[in-house]
């Protein structure tokens, strides 16, 4: 199942997009809305499951005339995963950790497909990260590698969106990684059966403009979805919609020589295979 | 104004403390309940006003009967300062950084006054760090210093409970400072009012079975709480609820010789003046 969350005339929607692209749905007023993916990822696989019948027996849905908003905008956790690829550790001068590196995202920070990215006041350095989340569908805590692709209900792009001069300010990168509408999600929730297991296999792109800027393949990931999910657990519940961000590869532009930094007019795009593209314009911040 | 939130025979409730000790409150099922700490901090300071005037005309609540919890437990953001005393940057082995820094904290990692703080199964490094937390009371983006006092709701304690050998395997903290139920929050909400502004020159003690390990005064924060604010405002939307944690002291048991970590059976207070005290047991972990 491949769901989209997005607003229409300033009315949540949910759909479904059916493999020939074509996408059905219904609106929060309407009395079969099923509810949000926040919610409904907090009822089960089952619930999802009714939900996209439900969905899928709505009106078609014109994504081209709708607002787009993140899949998930209510997220207990938002753990993104730092120095995940080896060859990005290495741009950035850090040596591989022993365990998955991690830092927090807040909801706030989070914008929708199609929506600006925005590129603040304060700084120049606004950096890419193409990356996929994978999304937690049930409670665990202490859970094997063997078993942890059974917490993934599903997955979803992310352009991780960092501020480099505050990122780099502190030893912590929280702030950098934080700032208001600088973390692209979505534009597809794509359950997990519709993917290989692990998403293991696929190949990662991130485009300027149109040109590559990114490119790797999901298998050089140095922690998988299984390992990040059996490690993390170690620590806490991992629970229905907390969001694991996966990392990204070499190719940033703050690693760049001369630095590629974002500006205003530029498209900034992410693709997987099986999970589309996300594409976002950016923005100066206004005021 | 002092709340307490609480659960008693399982249900919410809210209480108001007297400068005689006196609590009176509601529960949740009560007509007149007026909400939780977050719903009421979003809908502003004439609603936390005219909701401690209905606790206030509730019955007396026996506050030794109750189970605490974390005053909020719904906030956007969590943002925790490290290394905000010189002396604990120095104790650390950091350099004093030219901003905040910041790291998240889930929700999912907060207990309340009086329950335990869990010592986790994969880790004998479970260390305290006092700590006072100024709770943002209205929305705001670069907001001047000048004014930044005029956005805090008000205060309360925290043990920024940490473990120490994850949160130092990787570059980042993160995970070691968001194990299940590490971080004790409470008992009271105090209104800035009750407190000098910017809870400055106030003494900050913790003391772990009796025992004094942090001894401070908030005059040695290195950004106090109006610079906190003004300067995390460059970055990110403060909102109503959000938590900034605001550091901790030197003292801390990683950078004793010996190590004094905290084991089952412990008991660790916090305390500052008008801010009550956060006590809390240690237990390990189960299962």
């Amino acid at each position: 199942m491949r769901f989209v969350s997005f607003e229409q005339n300033s009315r949540q929607g949910l759909a479904v997009v059916r493999s020939s692209g074509e996408a059905r749905g219904l609106l929060a007023d309407d009395a079969s809305f099923p509810g949000s993916l926040d919610t409904l990822i907090r009822a089960g696989a089952a619930a999802l499951q009714r939900a996209a019948q439900k969905l899928g027996d709505g009106p078609a849905i014109d994504l081209a005339q709708v607002r787009y908003t993140a899949p998930f905008v209510a997220s207990e956790k938002i753990l993104c995963v730092g120095l995940n690829y080896a060859d990005h550790s290495k741009e950035s001068g850090y040596d591989l950790p022993p365990f998955p590196t991690v830092f927090g995202r807040f909801t706030s920070s989070l914008v929708g497909h199609g929506e600006a990215l925005i590129r603040p006041r304060v700084s120049t350095q606004f950096d890419y990260e193409g990356e996929i989340v994978a999304v937690i569908g049930k409670s665990g805590r202490h859970i094997a590698r063997a078993d942890a692709l059974d917490y993934v209900a599903g997955y979803a792009l992310f352009n991780d969106g960092s501020v480099r001069d505050y990122q780099h300010m502190t030893p912590q990168w929280t702030v950098g990684k934080n700032f208001d509408g600088t973390g692209a999600f979505g534009p597809q929730f794509v359950t997990a059966d519709e993917l290989p297991a692990g998403v293991r296999g696929l190949q990662l792109q991130t485009r300027l403009n149109g040109e590559v800027v990114q490119q790797a393949s999901t298998d050089d990931l140095v922690f998988d979805v299984a390992s990040l999910i059996s490690l993390l657990s170690e620590a806490m519940t991992l629970r229905a919609g907390d969001l694991i961000v996966t990392g990204t590869p070499a190719g940033v532009g703050v690693a760049r020589k001369p630095p590629l930094f974002m500006k205003a007019g530029d498209v900034c795009e992410v693709e997987v295979d099986g999970l589309g593209i996300l594409r976002n314009p950016i923005a100066d911040e206004q005021g």
